[in-house]
């Protein structure tokens, strides 16, 4: 049993005392718990303990240097006779003390949607009498299952109620499979449900024209599914059969991994850190050190934002904040053994606060593991013909969200040299609304017979707070440009330099790869004894395109975070947000990265925050429908003179025994039906929280022929 | 044994078959052969082989359609009496009919360095009593090894003779082991031979000064390497010993791989194409077919540029074209099972003339196998919790150079949803120069005591001739842009839209991420049955830096490829070389990609060719020496409305039971001494153009322990 660290997440009873403690300091009115999370310790009460550990102190020293355990409780409070009123409370518990040690009510903003209301939203959906009325004009085959994907509403203006929107589709009325992909069935009405009445309020009528249509609703198809067809993903319903050429790569560690885990702390190959996971951010990565020099006091994916481009009303809402808005932690999947991770994983569970408001566990929504990314350094000395050619291990820790139609894999991946990338993978269903038949539109793409992909965006931001070789760092911008073509300077016209630009106030910056524009987090008070440079991590910025809404509008005042790719901030407890603390159905971005910067702090060798955001315009093409090939993204960071050498130059550089030569062999290459059966098939995740099953480790050897040649055994 | 394909590379046998022809040719005067290879067929004859051969024609018929099998002939031709002179040949021969075809005599340009002039270069230097002098003025300790590199000359004026320049380094004198890693202790001469007197004509010296030097030479140690220290990488001599809590990571394919090679054809997972290889660019890819769809009729990395940015004489001519100065595949690695590749490899082996200009085989320079790399596609319908997720498994076409101080890996990298992705890595050791002791210096960075590791660019170019669906073709710059905020077309200022602007003549563009600016390859007479745009190809330009050499100079006139990043010409027989045929100390760039653009060819609907030239300001920094970890970057083709659906939909998504949960353990973590043997080190290559060596593939449970828990096997 490992002893509790500050960082780790809060326990089911933990959970539960905090919701006890804020449920009595709200009696006599009854509470609805949101989210109950470990609010995480300030850095100054942190820092010394992380230190401590570092340098190997006991546990009655660390006991000694522990900060109070707190949480923070976000929870409506419902008062009689007031029911219609919103008491929306964010408190801050003690949990050593058992008392509130601070609380405030939260006005003019909107609390982010409960998994309650999620869970909740298509019935009130389905009851309402508006809404049916709406179907019946559809004209939809008799029997078809109506499906309603809850989504958040999108911007509006100040003080208007708590809603949500459901984007409609059916069930592929041939099949009437649960699992059948509704999104090729798109139909065009949002109904609009006020989350306080719960009451469907209106039902938003889509445009569904083509190019000739403009802005205005098209004529639209009598019966609203006549032109849709399935396109499915289910490998039973897949048209044509799958593969059956692919045959197995296996990824086996016999002597085991080369991490070692110890409660949620990781040691891999020189690195040190701590896993944590809330239900906003997910896995957050905490106390990043490299041969017990710290790099990172803490890494985060700190919001995504997917605005929609279609100029149509009602598509000026279709804007989700997928961090902010219901958390992407809370829309955390559970991980499959040899389906999500290859290899030998490690999984950690979650606790998170259910549908009651109560502590509960959801297991192996993390999964750590190492992987092979090709070669890591070669070199060869030509004249004597020896080579020294090193592997690229890499350890990975990943989590994947689903919110609705959309998958997100996010990635923490480091490797042996000292860098540290943060990935992003976009998959799953691009969301559809309907298209007249025979009609294409400029704001996206028809993916199926009758379904329009529409035109959008994913806008990231990733928090970085870094540490390197302690916590005054200065942000430096730095770009290479020509010297000028001067007979004292430059004479042959050829030379460059780098030039340097220090952040000295909190601000912001854009990517400029034109002038190689990276940025260079130093600390100047240690300095390479090699070099005589500064210390430092840098990373390139990606250069993609930012927010395409125009600045003034609603949508963009909302998102201000992807206005530049890289702000700096100086650091304060709890700004971790990129895009503000509340941003479902937010008015604009209110406390996020533009507030922060434009507070004009100074950060030259101060603790500073560093944040980048990033877009992937999704334009989408057919071959994005019914799944999406994943899209992956890399930012890296990478250390600037922070070591005096390659710091994998001692990376062992043994041969893999286990490779083998091919031998050359024709296969024909079938087509399964689709009647056939899928028995170890990916993957059905119970509903349930039970903890995982142990999956039975069946020899590979079982599933058909001998090897050929490999001569590689464990 | 297979047939023959008019893309096979030449064998030994038809090397020297060619070698007889020219040389009875210019009989009676002798000749020195460079490079003898396959002349690739005339696109108009080859076509109709490739279409009957994709539906399955018989050999009879193939037969018939076979073009004339051509080998080209780079030669000198020594004629008695006018030694001093050279006529530098360039010849093709028809080997069926065993005649010369064509014969060109080549002036106003330098021959590329031959395989024979590389190796004789430094003992021409060590010969030399004027170089010997400038060695003893360096005062280097008794019995020190001078190490000679020897490099292109770089640019010049026309007509000048034909040099080659050395880069001068010594052993560490404390070891004097061979594989030392003599960059560490750098000497400040450049010793320049005439390669046709084959006579040392002058020693440059080399300023070594810091930044308050400016330009001039420094003051420079009394002792050349009085301040040097050793910095090792041979895993002996890694000071601090290596790392040996690595576990291995193997990867098995139990029953085989997925691919099928029939000769120089390869079929994987829809995808067929053919691999091919030649003395310059190394690996090429061609006939790319997707489902028998042709995609592209030919790929590969066209040049690579490494200027350095060092404004001192004489490094203005410290410009190397390494795949046209000397040829990449000839300096391709000989490579080694389980450590340059892991898993099921198939190497293939090339034919190129030996330093006698004799055909000879080089084995396994190129090696091809699957890897994967993490989810493909995932969706869970959140509703039943039912998750499908496949793996994202790829096909490795890979080649491994080195150019005296750097390694440069090149990858095809195929994934099963239609995409093409070309990687360079960059190893090695970075390029270095002495620098006075206690100094630094504007122009690179001081990666070890005395030593300077120079800012430089590497500017590649990648050639890719697409076919999709056919050979009339059009490329079109695509842009996403706000609509204008008017209330008749985008009334909530949010929405935005493609803008397409078609290459109607050849010509060029640059990246533009802000705009998210990409390249559709389209066919605009087939068109997407579900969405109604015309079939295409898109890539996103890589918007890195180009060069930085004033457009004037005379480093910048000699790679003008490298001053836009993405260029259409129209389709010839033999334009392969984006920086032109003769770049070998070239005055500037000649009948490269700006000549064949400024042609204002007709291009829009036509067999077009498309180049992308994109750059690595590497500005070094100490964590890459001694040898630097790989620097990565990828460029990937992807499918745009090529497809109805997902192609990759039909992946099976089966659970790879090899995968298995971690057991928490806490390993202590120790260092082997530098004395340790290294049985199984990678890996020493054998000089003398032998088979390969089968490695003996030895269980991985017999170099240690059990597994711990891991329940897989084969």
């Amino acid at each position: 049993m490992v002893q509790q660290h500050p960082l780790d997440q809060l326990t089911v009873n933990e959970v539960n005392i905090a919701r006890a403690i804020v449920k009595s300091a709200r009696h006599p009115h009854p509470i609805v718990v949101r989210n109950i999370v470990l609010e995480e310790p300030a850095k100054k009460q942190l820092l010394p303990y992380l230190d401590a550990e570092n340098k190997g102190a006991s546990l009655k020293e660390l006991g000694k240097l522990k900060p109070p355990r707190l949480a923070r409780c976000i929870y409506d409070v419902v008062i009689p006779g007031r029911e219609t009123e919103t008491f929306f409370y964010d408190s801050v518990v003690d949990l050593d003390q058992r008392v509130e040690i601070d609380k405030n009510i939260v006005k003019g903003f909107h609390a982010p949607l409960s998994a309650e209301e999620i869970e909740v939203f298509p019935s009130l959906v389905t009851s309402s009498s508006m809404f049916q009325d709406a179907v019946k004009d559809l004209n939809l085959p008799p029997n078809t299952t109506v499906v309603i994907d809850p989504w958040m509403y999108g911007g509006c203006s100040e003080n208007e109620p708590r809603l949500m929107q459901g984007l409609i589709y059916a069930r592929d009325p041939g099949s009437n499979n649960p699992d059948s992909n509704h999104y090729a069935f798109p139909l065009p009405i949002i109904p609009v449900v006020d989350m306080k009445t719960r009451q469907v309020v209106r039902i938003d009528k889509l445009a569904t024209g083509g190019a000739e249509d403009g802005l205005k609703e098209g004529t639209g198809p009598k019966c609203a599914l006549e032109h849709c067809k399935p396109s499915e993903y289910i490998p039973e319903l897949v048209e044509g059969g799958l593969r059956n050429d692919l045959k197995p790569l296996n990824v086996i560690q016999p002597k085991g991994p080369s991490f070692v885990v110890i409660g949620s702390q990781i040691k891999w190959q020189k690195w040190s850190f701590r896993v944590g996971f809330n239900p906003r951010e997910g896995a957050t990565i905490h106390d990043v050190r490299f041969e017990g020099r710290s790099i990172f006091y803490r890494l985060s994916f700190s919001e995504m934002s997917v605005p929609y481009g279609d100029p149509r009303a009602p598509f000026h809402r279709k804007q989700a904040f997928d961090f902010g808005d219901g958390g992407a932690g809370r829309a955390a999947n559970n991980l499959q053994l040899g389906c999500d991770c290859l290899g030998l994983i490690k999984y950690f569970d979650a606790v998170m606060t259910d549908t009651n408001g109560k502590g509960a566990v959801y297991p192996n929504v993390i999964c750590l593991h190492e992987q092979d990314n090709g070669i890591g350094w070669k070199h060869t000395n030509y004249r004597t013909g020896r080579a020294v050619v090193t592997r690229n291990r890499q350890l990975v820790v990943q989590f994947i969200i689903t919110l609705a139609n959309y998958e997100y894999i996010f990635a923490y991946i480091f490797d042996q040299a000292g860098g540290l990338t943060l990935e992003t993978r976009a998959s799953g269903i691009v969301s559809t609304v309907p298209i007249d038949p025979g009609k294409t539109s400029p704001y996206g793409d028809v993916v199926s017979p009758g379904v329009l992909a529409q035109n959008h965006q994913h806008l990231f931001c990733v928090r970085i707070d870094p540490a390197i070789d302690g916590q005054n760092n200065t942000v430096i911008q730095e770009e290479s440009h020509p010297i000028p073509w001067t007979p004292e300077e430059n004479p042959y016209g050829h030379g460059y330099r780098t030039h340097q630009t220090p952040f000295e106030k909190s601000g912001f910056a854009d990517a400029a790869p034109q002038f190689n524009r990276i940025f260079k987090i130093v600390n100047r008070n240690k300095t390479n004894p090699i070099s005589g440079r500064p210390v430092a991590y840098k990373f390139t910025p990606s250069s993609s395109q930012l927010q395409l809404a125009h600045p003034g509008s609603l949508m963009a005042r909302r998102s201000t975070y992807a206005s530049h790719h890289v702000w700096v901030t100086k650091y304060r407890d709890g700004e971790l947000y990129a895009s503000g603390r509340w941003t479902n159905q937010s008015a604009r971005e209110v406390g996020g990265v533009a507030d922060m910067a434009a507070r004009n702090d100074d950060v030259d060798n101060e603790d500073v925050v560093v944040w980048h955001s990033f877009g992937l315009t999704h334009n989408p093409r057919t071959e994005d429908f019914p799944v999406m090939p994943v899209e992956i993204h890399q930012v890296s960071f990478k250390p600037s003179d922070f070591f005096t050498r390659n710091p994998a130059i001692d990376v062992p550089s043994q041969k893999n025994l286990s490779s083998a030569l091919y031998e050359d062999t024709t296969a024909p290459v079938n087509k399964l039906s689709p009647s056939s059966t899928f028995d170890v098939g990916c993957c059905k995740y119970p509903n349930s929280q039970t903890s995982n099953d142990l999956v039975v480790m069946l020899a590979a050897g079982a599933n058909g022929t001998k090897p050929v040649s490999t001569g590689a055994g464990l």
